[in-house]
């Protein structure tokens, strides 16, 4: 298998029916992953750490429930990597930087509590970039080892999309899983803010959350609420609710064609790709409104047209803690990039961190607004294509509204750009994650 | 200076006048705190870890920057405690459990972040129940050994009390710093839920928040608001604002006086002599409400009623993570009460914790209420004197409440039961801290 062979998804849930039977059998998937990996990783360098003897064993005990018939879950045996700013007992959990190097946490996060109760195989870490943030470290796109393949979640989203891992844990705080996973053809769900348990991840921003890439939209949903199932969301909300598998599709009424600032920077070839999504779904006759023609949309373009400001000036006030301590123990290990947040973060008052906090509440209201509207937002995830070259994770423009309004989303692998990957972004409405999914599925098939 | 002399608390920024000119200085602070703990500490028991050198060296730096003239806040070189929940990275924390000997942290939790720059002295980590719920670890309270400090931030209230430190860091979910801050003589100060950055504190719960107990309102304001200024609230909130110094004192005109479920087991001697406080406030002008008085006052009595239930209730749920991942890794270190827990957030589904905390949301609306009507509202920090033996850490009924309601609160040692100290509560109105340290700072001069 030539790094050249286009990357395939390899999906999970679909083949368990088999399971049972012992027809296919989750060693059978792991063993593709594991193929797979010693093909691609060399080029790829999606992982920071893979533990294969012990996903054999985990994988192996998993076979032996299916023909028991006691899975512990849908996801039972799901090959999974998990990113490496989220705690691994058994696994060092670097950070994306050197000041983690070798560093292992004396328990799990919640999220991995919740993969491992659930059965997943933990195949290994999986490359982020420095502190989730925008120094990257190294991981290429696995369709053109030229691109990156996005970030922060870069290699879950590498590893998922050329079907190393079945799925991958990612992060997202302006657009770290949307956008990676529309990069490298894989489904991302970023759940409300609240949705899963963020604990025990180096993950502290009021708008960040845990959530999924993987191979398909009903992997995604599963591996994200059989977590929530058992550590639930983060405290004090209730985590991500509804069905254990996929919700059935549901067709929308009306759709709302989110445009954001990147508008102008949108690529020819991406633009006309999501253009014949548009029509082809106002063919079959969903409304799909434009700002011109609704006030509510227009009102929330408004409001999120400086949602990159502000989303990274409430980040950099948030960072304040940990980077000072991080650049008290050793500063000369952080990046340029890490060093300049933390010396923004000086010149910013409390204040001034509660006037962004203001103004992003405010953008909340004015969604909340067009909940009453419209069933879902469409958009893409990014203006184009992967970029070449691996010192940037590419252009947030377009999946930062969604994380400011601490709204649900997944990237859909439906566009393209030039023969590469672009996902169709679907934003739903805080806390109806199940409805967003449900929409979500029923535009895939209207498209496929 | 034998143990049965009666414990003095220990001020510090009232005495930092003198430090520029060196007739008083950090380092003759620290000293007192060291013998104090030299004569106490063998007995009393508030410590884990003690770093008198580090300490030392850290008080000379302070006593030249105030000679300088150049401190770097108003509690540059007080000698403070941290809580063993609270990370620090020079100094082993333990977590009040076997399950985390030896532990060092990577990098120090935000808050000691912020008493670092701030110039506070750090001697050491104070002794915590475990995992700063029930089970207690052998703290004994200064004023009368066979009784116990409190709970769970007992090393800080116990240390504070005797004046073998000025300040020392505590978490509050239940009752955890106004119980013990109560029972040992010290003035306790619980922000606003959201008031202080709790990262890096193993303490997720959704109620939790970190305050501060040290020797004066004074001292207790100014760790906890210099803390807030440098490191921020909880990501998301705007976190503890107002003067960097105490703010002055406000007379108040409507204060309620809140029973709680606690009151028919309130000692006769603890209500005289919050009785006797009551008279005095309502002979000098002010009017103390009660729920035969006034209707929002007796619905936030019946939407509280229950704050114990519901408080254990969200507790037990969200402790299944970390504590499935604790019992995963050796569950025989564990308390009984621990594995209980454990057990308990097993039986609950995701709906009934969102049941929980609709019911709690609930009482903080009638909580929002009672603000239009009211100044602030009193109550006790408990039903008496720290019980009698080491085993429990005393009752929590009086103090829930403000917790359940995300409320400010401070205990004030003006009240006392058969000779030994009892606190009364004050509660302010969530993100209104500064107006409740200025009511509670009128009522302490009006009752001294």
């Amino acid at each position: 298998m030539p790094i050249c062979q286009t990357p395939q998804r390899r999906p999970y849930v679909s083949r368990t029916a088999s399971f049972a039977s012992g027809a296919d059998s989750p060693v059978l998937v792991l063993e593709e992953c594991l193929a797979e990996i010693g093909q691609r990783e060399v080029e790829v360098g999606a992982f920071t750490t893979i533990d294969a003897a012990k996903a054999r064993a985990s994988a192996a005990a998993s076979a032996a429930r299916w023909r028991a018939d006691k899975p512990l879950s849908v996801i039972d045996g799901m090959p999974v990597g998990v990113k490496d700013m989220i705690d691994t007992a058994d696994m060092v959990t670097g950070m994306g930087s050197p000041l983690f190097d070798g560093y292992r946490p004396l328990f799990d996060a919640a999220s991995v509590q919740g993969l491992r109760e659930a059965g997943a195989v933990i195949v290994g870490k999986t490359v982020t970039t420095e502190f989730a943030s925008s120094h990257p470290r190294g991981t290429r796109n696995p369709w053109d080892l030229r691109r990156t393949p996005g970030g922060s979640s870069s290699g879950s989203a590498a590893a998922v999309g050329c079907g190393m891992l079945c799925g991958g844990l990612g992060t997202q705080v302006v657009g770290s899983i949307l956008r990676p996973s529309g990069f490298c053809g894989a489904y991302g769900f970023k759940p409300s803010v609240g949705g899963i348990n963020r604990g025990g991840s180096l993950d502290y921003l009021s708008q960040s959350v845990t959530g999924t890439i993987a191979a398909s939209l009903a992997d995604a949903w599963a591996m994200a609420r059989v977590i929530a199932d058992r550590v639930g969301g983060d405290p004090g909300y209730p985590g991500l609710i509804g069905p254990l598998t996929l919700p059935p599709s549901r067709r929308p009424v009306r759709l709302a064609l989110l445009r954001t600032a990147g508008w102008p920077t949108l690529a020819a070839p991406a633009r006309a790709s999501l253009e014949a999504a548009v029509d082809r779904l106002r063919s079959v006759g969903v409304a799909v409104l434009t700002p011109e023609d609704n006030l509510a949309l227009a009102t929330v373009e408004e409001a999120t047209a400086d949602a990159l400001e502000v989303t990274m000036g409430i980040n950099a006030y948030e960072w304040r803690w940990p980077l000072g301590s991080f650049v008290a123990r050793d500063g000369s290990v952080l990046s340029a990039s890490a060093l300049e947040r933390h010396a923004r973060s000086h010149t910013m008052t409390q204040a001034e961190y509660a006037t962004l906090l203001t103004r992003r509440d405010r953008a909340r209201t004015t969604y909340a607004e067009l909940s009453e509207q419209v069933d879902a937002v469409i958009s893409v995830t990014a203006p184009g294509a992967a970029p070449v070259g691996l010192e940037t994770t590419g252009n947030p423009i377009f999946v930062v509204p969604g994380s400011m309004l601490g709204a649900p989303g997944v990237s859909l692998p439906l566009l393209d750009d030039g023969g590469l990957p672009l996902g169709l972004q679907v934003l739903g409405f805080p806390q109806k994650d199940t409805k967003m999914l449900a929409v979500a599925g029923w535009i895939e098939e209207a498209l496929r």
